[in-house]
């Protein structure tokens, strides 16, 4: 039997599991990652987290096809090298993810951009099994994505396409860490959602989000929020509707532009629910009017596996 | 010695040529295509176009290898249909321009959507020569675009892609004919910017460009109002600035998502000078702050013979 092992790397948590080819993960464990205590610290608790799962019966180290790794950041495929971190991990920049992992463990590493490994799931085990042309949309504590052209992940002079959360929606709306005015991840974002309803919440709002929070601000989060939507909550159902709004805003260029055969929308504000996706097709009607018809949208079906099985599909499908 | 005719169909002016493998216009004719008599009237003013260049001295028919056409609307390049007419030619929509004319003159016929033909111009013979990926936006009486991967040209799902025009600057600005608010044909285009002038001079405004107009709306075109910039008008500067912050809008969507190896602005818009070009580089720079750096913007090379370089394209590189 061929076994992969995948490692989704994330701000907060790092979970790792072994897949079979088929895309079944047989088992997977969690540590956190502690992103704050600086890239060094983050790359120990890699190899701590792999070699854990490759010790496990009833797995033989033999039996691992490799290792796959989503990494936040800017990525050089080729040398599986972090060229540029995002900020929340200070000093991952620069570090040789793969060169480290191969040396440590004798198999081989693949790395790739985070957003870039859960389409690349997606598109092997999921939602966009079979298309070869579809933009993924990743809601998660920051917004990002990945756009397939002709079944290849579209990468850009700079290895920077795909910043979906970095489109604007508004010219003159919110300043972004980017230093951008009215990036999507100011809208869209389990940060951005958070930080709407934690401000209602701290000013006195008497929601059902404050209700649920207890009053406390603190223990208000964006999964909070879509819980408060889906029970009808209108300050919840206000803030999941510009989200909506804002999402489908820039899907709506993004069928002008590139008329794509399908959108999958994933990550932790997606798995809210199917109301989101609802709202954001109708939306995304509403936007697009020119005479093009919005592909379907689709919700990402691996869920928080979609890491995982992205790195699994990086090893299985041979470098890209 | 081989040839192509290459057609380049507007709504106010047909104009053809014979072209050289090399991209030299020996001779370029042009016709009124009085769209506004419909889809017939322009069908016959083409072949009447064709049949003049075809029959001119010292050419002979032989020698001729094809012609290409640059059409509006959304072709289909198989069989050289439009499928959908843009609004300003009436029953332009099933026209079967290939066959038409592949009967009417025995040689191979080519059509492609005008925006996609003069982008492919300026890739074979102009701005874009030995770039096979970039975006290409026409700010002409409406805004185009086109966009190269891998040397092709991206097409879509309906063959919608590359609807630069309809990606929105601005969610709560202008109501697009599309039925879309706050596309960028609304603030770019030739009509747009004649449009805001025009307003501003019936109102009474005192302006270079009433002065140049003899007060008479009538006589605002983008034309005046470029050339008033250029003179340094305060209006004409502020609307001038008003299109590159527009189209600098869009495109930092655009390499936030594509991340392109170089953007040409085309069309009679950016004709009317470097300044616009040099004010869209700025407003990108200020736009796209994510760390990704823009790439180069250069104006388009071709001219108005864009559209007969890019259809003599269509014949010399084959169908594609």
């Amino acid at each position: 039997m061929r076994y992969a092992l995948g490692v989704d790397l994330g701000a907060t948590n790092a979970r790792a599991g072994v897949v079979t080819p088929g895309g079944e993960v047989l088992y997977s464990e969690r540590r956190a990652t502690e992103a704050g205590r600086g890239g060094e610290h983050v790359l120990a608790v890699l190899a701590d987290l792999v070699g854990s799962c490759l010790s496990r019966a009833p797995l033989k180290r033999a039996e691992i096809d490799g290792i796959g790794i989503g990494s936040p950041g800017v990525i050089d495929i080729t040398t599986g090298t972090v060229v540029k971190a995002t900020l929340n991990i200070p000093g991952w920049s620069g570090t040789p993810l793969k060169t480290a992992l191969e040396s440590a463990f004798g198999t081989g590493v693949y790395v790739d951009n985070d957003a870039n490994v859960v389409a690349l799931g997606e598109h092997t085990f999921g939602a966009a099994k079979g298309c070869d042309d579809f933009v993924c949309v990743t809601l998660g504590s920051g917004v990002g994505g990945c756009i397939f052209v002709d079944g290849k992940i579209r990468r850009g002079r700079q290895r920077a396409a795909g910043h979906i959360g970095h489109m604007s929606v508004d010219s003159a709306g919110r300043l972004c860490n980017c230093g951008r005015v009215g990036c999507l991840e100011q809208y869209a974002s389990a940060w951005a959602v958070g930080q709407r309803a934690r401000a209602r919440v701290a000013a006195g709002d008497r929601s059902l989000i404050a209700r649920k929070a207890g009053g406390d601000p603190d223990r208000v989060d964006a999964k909070l929020v879509f819980e408060a939507a889906r029970e009808g909550d209108p300050l919840a159902l206000a803030i999941a509707s510009e989200v909506a709004r804002a999402v489908a805003q820039v899907l709506a260029d993004i069928v002008n532009l590139l008329d794509p055969e399908l959108i999958v929308i994933g990550g932790g504000v997606a798995q809210a629910g199917d109301d989101l996706i609802a709202r954001i097709r109708q939306e995304l009607e509403t936007a697009s009017k020119v005479g093009v018809e919005p592909p379907p949208v689709v919700p990402a079906r691996l869920g928080e596996d979609a890491g995982i099985l992205g790195g699994a599909a990086l090893v299985f499908g041979g470098f890209r």
